[in-house]
């Protein structure tokens, strides 16, 4: 019923690319109040926190409390960019509304893997619960496509004595812009366009939907804070994800006003973007960084990134390099260039990752926090 | 000639294993007092440092210089791991004879592939150069091994105005103490054991042959200090390279004296070892560890450990968890989970680096440097 895109079980998370980390998570340890990890092995602990941004999670009878749609999302979403940005952005979105100093992080334990695959499948006989259109029996571009393309629900919870509560959820929608489909099995992909308005208003009536929804679960109060995040998936042959454009908090069955958000992935260098594409300086002095680096080694190396921005400004960057190397001592010269190098060209102010591949994978990466501005890197290597 | 083994011309480096660095290189882009990476194309700059433990490298009309041998100790070596301990390894050694404060790194410049080839084949009437014994005609143990398996140079520069002067020369010898061969092309691989007092005396005569040579090589000077290191391939099938075993400078063109080094390489969890091994309580303190977090998820993870010991001593442990995740955020609270039950099971005082894979590669890893008590930790996502 639910069409199960390609992506493996498996969590692709960084892929081909291994991009780096959005929110500059490199943290020390802080033991946080919340420790756990005892050796009781009944009951409910926790993880314990890395840092005070970073959240504890649950752990029950002494493992890791999984979801109860453990790997739906990775495999219904289109692609492992796609994967990353709206688990861990969902998360991100979380963060401004439960402080991880408050509270414990617990895998959506309300929403099974059957009820959202229901939820996932279209408006049928057979499945009254479906989220998305019924089928109109077209197999062009006047069919019903596919909007909602994914959910995933996070759970926040507060200590009440030795037992947890939950104190809000949260709930992201990955809806389509693009829905790939076959008009016979194993026959070729098509393509059929959402406009942008048309995902929005559908978007939010599914949003309105699974609110009431949540209301009638049992364990779910009527006026727990339900946060929900609209995510738009991007396309699957787009380099970097999608991105959360709202998100609303509410105490009631139903929506009263979402907060729009204006954020944009870029995969630099840009092609073809005109000179008054707000990314264009950044792209520029990414450049500027490539043609640096690019020609270190005789053989050329390969220097990609992501940036994201909110209201028109950089948040972010994620670099890349996949070069050949023949020894140790290339690597390790490099990677001292590269760090010379970024401060002059890579944005300041913002995270920035460096991952340096070679065909065998990760050799080293660098990363800059917000504030700093010398690059911390690491050489992998072995005894 | 020289029998080329299996390993890829593009350098291992990681594998399938993704272990961590050494000698605790995360350290802040200091600047560093040479900068170069200058956009003047033409003569000779650096990369610049990374920090004050790290040499910068040579940049060469616009590019970096790179060996005379490029690739020959990657397809001359038995393995990832070896060509890791080898060639990082005697990066350290060079180290502690010429600091990289003063000292700017070379790719070895003055052996060249053709020149090191002819030199770790057999000596026969069409190789007089050869290092390793003539063939007795013999298949079997009878047969005379080869000893020498690999050569690798390390040039280490001063300024001198505009130009950098030769300073001193590092020279990795890398002998088996097991001798891979074929009876017969594409036939079985035999095993011949070498003792290691064959090894060391046969290693000791071509150290003495190789400084010999280098003094009649053009733009070596009689008196340029020469550091001779002596390294011990680990069995193909260990799941860590050798080690270091000796390591001397001369001035002249014999050796004096060597330094022994007593360096062993451990894998944990120690199988079958006795209590008595000097490493016998760090390897239960890694399966405290490892008990802890093998049974975190439904699904058992992974988890090895490569130890160093000098003099006994624990130098260091790369430890390496592979799992499976299904989302986003069990492999962030998974990271946090680890970061918290690590300092109490890893060794302190010394550098300890965790890796965490999924099948798709990286996902997170985590380091401790000798003076903290803490892990920072990076988690690897995308935009």
């Amino acid at each position: 019923m639910v069409r199960l895109k390609k992506i493996t079980m498996l969590i692709g998370g960084v892929a081909m690319a291994a991009l780096l980390a959005a929110c500059g998570n490199i943290g020390s340890s802080t033991g946080g109040g919340t420790t756990g990890t005892t050796t009781n092995q009944s009951g409910v602990q926790t993880t314990g926190q890395i840092s005070k941004s970073e959240y504890a999670g649950v752990i029950k009878n002494g493992h890791y409390l999984t979801s109860n749609a453990r790997g739906l999302t990775a495999s219904t979403i289109n692609n492992s960019f796609n994967l990353n940005s709206f688990e861990g952005g969902l998360l991100n979105i979380s963060k401004q509304f439960y402080n991880p100093a408050n509270y414990v992080f617990q895998e959506g334990q309300y929403l099974s893997s059957s009820t959202l695959r229901s939820w996932l499948g279209r408006k049928s006989k057979n499945n009254p619960e479906g989220l998305n259109p019924k089928d109109n029996g077209k197999k062009d571009n006047s069919r019903k496509p596919i909007y909602v393309q994914s959910i995933e629900e996070q759970d926040f919870m507060q200590k009440n004595g030795d037992n947890l509560s939950l104190k809000g959820i949260t709930i992201g929608i990955a809806m389509n812009t693009v829905d790939y489909y076959q008009k016979e099995q194993y026959g070729a992909t098509f393509q059929q366009s959402i406009s942008k308005t048309a995902m929005q208003e559908y978007g939010n009536q599914v949003a309105e939907q699974v609110v009431q929804r949540l209301r009638k679960t049992h364990g779910i109060s009527s006026d727990l804070p339900i946060v929900v995040a609209m995510y738009v998936q991007s396309q699957t042959d787009n380099l970097a994800g999608g991105t959360f454009y709202a998100n609303t908090q509410t105490k009631t069955a139903s929506i009263d006003k979402w907060n729009k958000l204006d954020i944009v992935n870029k995969v630099f260098p840009l092609i073809g973007a005109s000179s008054k594409d707000f990314a264009s300086n950044d792209s520029k002095s990414f450049q500027n960084f490539q043609s640096q680096v690019q020609n270190f080694f005789p053989t050329v190396a390969d220097v990609t990134a992501q940036a994201q921005y909110q209201d028109e400004k950089i948040q972010g960057e994620h670099v890349t390099i996949t070069t050949q190397f023949y020894s140790q001592t290339e690597i390790s010269s490099f990677t001292n260039f590269v760090a010379q190098v970024a401060p002059k060209f890579l944005p300041s102010g913002v995270p920035v990752d460096i991952t340096i591949n070679s065909a065998n994978g990760i050799q080293a990466f660098l990363s800059r926090d917000s504030n700093d501005r010398n690059f911390q890197s690491h050489i992998f290597t072995s005894y």
